[in-house]
């Protein structure tokens, strides 16, 4: 879409000042819009599992935390962006002491967490309380109340996803505080494991599905089964072993603009390379294994943690002896809703 | 909706032959098409398990196989509708001796096998070899090639329901059979419960869903333990502890016509009561009780059978000291599919 | 699917009886179950406008209606069935003098009108209240109330289709009168057309869908309009220029289990053969041709009836010199819901 | 969330530091990023009719365009925002001389035009070809070639609407140029008219439903009257007579993230207060009144626009003796799949 031309570089200037008075534009030769191809300013990251834990230490130690609502989080933080991990959602790993308390609040963000240490803490999410494990997927839907209290003995360690550059972008952030610090639980614990927990069994008078999975925790035991289950499928040519956490209602991903993937490579993998829009970050559940992300090559291993920008290209390899598994978020779920959703193999 | 009226009754009859002719009637008197609640045929059935024993014993040692499509088939039979269980479905307990085969078809009709006793015996639905279970639900959708063998050393006997009435009230019956006596299996045995079994992750390319569940088999282990998770949860008043076998793409029923729906009546249990259109036939997996249908008492225990017409009053009891178990096969997705489904409180 | 065999046929005979005094049956070698393809009963039927008009003229000065709720009505019966016009769904044409009352009243089965003569009846459905003209399509979906009054001072015919048939083989017929002889329409007449009648403009709130279209009558104005334009479209293979009465907020059939289409066959049309399940009865709007149904021509002209079986190979001829234009009513949605439909190329 | 607390300020900033090494961050109370509410940098603009045709001219005169891909637009700039409209979206306004040309291209962005003025101009979108007439909402949605070139003798004016600033926030901009200036139309003018444009009759085959409307082209002939038949409804208490233009096969919006609606407000209509998310953008058809949004008038005219931030109050006032009727683009349908729309009476 080329721009327009006037004669006169002057003349231009003094038509664009008059155009600003009545908040007119002209199309400009300097910011183009329109771009062959997404040109991200987002860059592959790779966080390291010993940074991660050294600078986990420094905040546990040096931070102190006001009463309620506040938190341990290194947030993973994108040079190329202004803010955030990738153009629409915000990764954190979230640091929690013994006894300490997250009060009850919502947001209109989509959030989750994924265990990735400890025992001893529980949440409790729109009143159904849960007893959080390591490997599970911890879902806080958007504008459901949520609060968690650490019960343990040791510190515990766990991802936050927040989708807020989205909602920020949308300018449709809301933020409200519970009238209490804590919710009180329903009287039936992990109901929504109960109700739904078997994805193949559902309750006879279906309820009207939302946006978002009726299920509040996917534990580490289910998918880990599904995952060694598909390991003796044919593999994706991208992605070997992968599977989508999906709501059991509907098939849809389990939250509306984030998607959640559990993958597997087995030993020897080298996938084949491909791009798509979206942006998705990594994090190394087990094994060791390397991405190679438009040429670069990054080498992982259990504990990192990997970004990937909308529109790079990318292959996946397991370097190491035995299986190594990713666990994996992305906007991909938002995008295809918006029909932004593209993929090309390399 | 009041009948046409004439003066003169003779006058009448030679209007109606003289309209015979052209292929025309008017409404008559005598056969009122609109009755104000549904006026079923069906009546309800008790089948006892000593009964079923007994005759397929007879079945077992006085028929012989013709080579090839023949079973060893117990029809329930209503004494109210000209032919099947029910006005839409049939029921039939199938006794497979070890060494049979039942060579591949597939027909218009859907249709679905439980396994009441035995271990051993193998089947083939489009590709999928699947290992027959205790207590599993296996699908063979409409159209879906299908095969079976008994490897087993003692009998087996599952349960067969077909929607044929359905399909022969559209006049839709196709029935072909395939090119050999049995299917080649597929390489990757158990594949759709390797791909959908977990019903909470799904394959990254999320395959278009079709009128049926993609998964061949509910496994008895699964099913009871959704059940055993259901317990915790209240009640549903007309059924205690009920959940429906679901298609994990669509949260639909797992076949388009028929549902199916495993329920526990508590000890203690007494529902309340209620009718709704739509059939079904109960099998009792475990325990004793009662339903009182119409007013009438059908007291029933492990491996009885039990048909429920449309629009009956229903409650159900557990008699017993221990939970019962009830298996139970309905027309009640068709009926929705058309807007035909009502329910009503007693 | 074959029989089970026994060496003697008294012996077979002896178990038979056994067997049935628990309700039991075995399959039986003289009622085959499974044909290979549909072997339907129904036969293909035409009815000429000059029949009907004669007999229409006899029920209208012969038949003496009661008052209330009784209807001058030819049914459309089919000689290969106990009763309807096919399969599932009955066609009646009916003749309405001026100052004749249908009170109200509701049915499980979906029903509609389309006015083949006349003016000045007005209809109300579910309270909203629609003056009929020619060539309208008029639903009165399951269970919605209806009435209508012949305010004008010529006769009027319609046709009245209903899915009796199919609601019978369910065993789910219901009927019931309204509280009085008729209801009092909205203050807004015309209300579905208003809100829904552009199908390209809705309201800003969306009303939830139902299983029926939301728009209570079809004008011929519009469908004639939509027709005109498919013309100027490739033609169906097997329909020329055909298109289907839509619910405007799914794209679904108007109705669930009735389909109705307006066709028009084009001068010197003749259309490849092809069958398909499903039963349909075609109403000749205006034009001449013939249908060639399993090898035997009927032809056909303006006000002509045509019953079409179940997978019955047909094909179409216009062989007039002006367009000809079909209404035609089916069974297809039904069909399809159920998963029964099948269509092949001849 | 408040923010985590460091006894020390000095100690807090070499921690900060140190943690932007490894690419991480510790929350920080400088940049609160929950908002109890929707706090939009966006601000409400007004701009007259007056300027728009001052300002057209100028750049009608004074610019010269290159041949091909140029137009001359002014975009409509909102001061609170970086670039665009709204958050989400560009609202420019087109002025087209006889003779001008646009170049077939696609681009990721979902895009539309409304003519405010003019005639002679066609557009191809897709292949097929549409004559442009005064109040058409003519669609091109996201990936469909596009071109136009003016034919007729006088300028033609036309919104065009691109959400281009959504698409950006997802780092996903794709554009391409056609391999040829123009594409050559369908032997079928109007096709998508032909086969969707009454919206109550679809072709028989149904087509796979995309993610936008399959009609290319809404005419003014057709939202008027809808408009008009929904003007004897009841009122929305917010809007008054307020109609969408939706995918007649889905019921859906027209476009998957861009919402288009046609209002009127009646003499003497002076609409109930609320707020939602989303963005809009008004243009005035005709009539004149005011809306008063946040507190704050804005009196407007035919050929006026006016831009509504995010979760702002906002109601309508009818100033005039005549109708008043107002085009309306938003970004409502893209939250509302997010799970971002909500919305609150005053």
């Amino acid at each position: 879409m080329a721009e327009v031309q006037m004669v006169d570089a002057d003349e231009r200037r003094t038509l664009i000042a008059e155009l600003e008075k009545y908040n007119f534009r002209v199309s400009s030769p300097d910011r183009p819009l329109f771009t062959k191809e997404p040109n991200s300013s987002m860059v592959p990251v790779l966080w390291k599992a010993g940074d991660i834990a050294e600078q986990l230490e420094q905040i546990g130690s040096r931070l102190k935390l006001q009463a309620g609502g506040a938190r341990r989080t290194l947030q993973l933080s994108n040079p190329g962006l202004p803010y955030g991990t990738t153009p629409t959602f915000w990764v954190s790993i979230q640091y929690i002491l013994p006894g300490e308390i997250a009060t009850a609040h919502r947001h209109m963000a989509s959030a989750l967490r994924f265990i990735m240490q400890g025992e001893g803490a529980d949440t409790t999410v729109d009143g159904e309380m849960y007893q959080i494990n390591e490997g599970d997927l911890v879902l806080t839907p958007n504008w459901t109340w949520h609060d968690h209290e650490h019960k343990g003995s040791e510190p515990m360690v766990w991802i936050d996803v927040l989708d807020i550059s989205l909602v920020r972008s949308c300018h449709a952030v809301f933020f409200e505080d519970f009238e209490s610090a804590r919710q009180t639980p329903n009287v039936i614990p992990d109901e929504s494991y109960r109700r739904f927990g078997s994805g193949l069994m559902r309750p006879l008078r279906r309820p009207e599905p939302k946006k978002y999975s009726p299920l509040l925790a996917y534990t580490s035991a289910m998918s880990e089964e599904a995952l060694r289950q598909a390991a003796g499928l044919d593999p994706d040519p991208y992605d070997d072993v992968i599977l989508e956490y999906q709501n059991p209602l509907t098939g849809e991903s389990a939250l509306p603009t984030i998607g959640t993937r559990l993958q597997m490579l087995r030993p020897g993998t080298h996938t084949r390379a491909h791009r798509h829009t979206g942006s998705a970050v990594y994090y190394v559940v087990r094994g060791e294994g390397a991405t190679i992300i438009d040429g670069r090559r990054f080498e992982w291993a259990k504990g990192d943690f990997l970004a990937l920008p909308p529109w790079a290209v990318h292959e996946h390899l397991n370097t190491g002896q035995s299986e190594a598994v990713l666990f994996q978020v992305n906007d991909i779920p938002a995008l295809e809703k918006l029909g932004f959703y593209r993929e090309q193999p390399a």
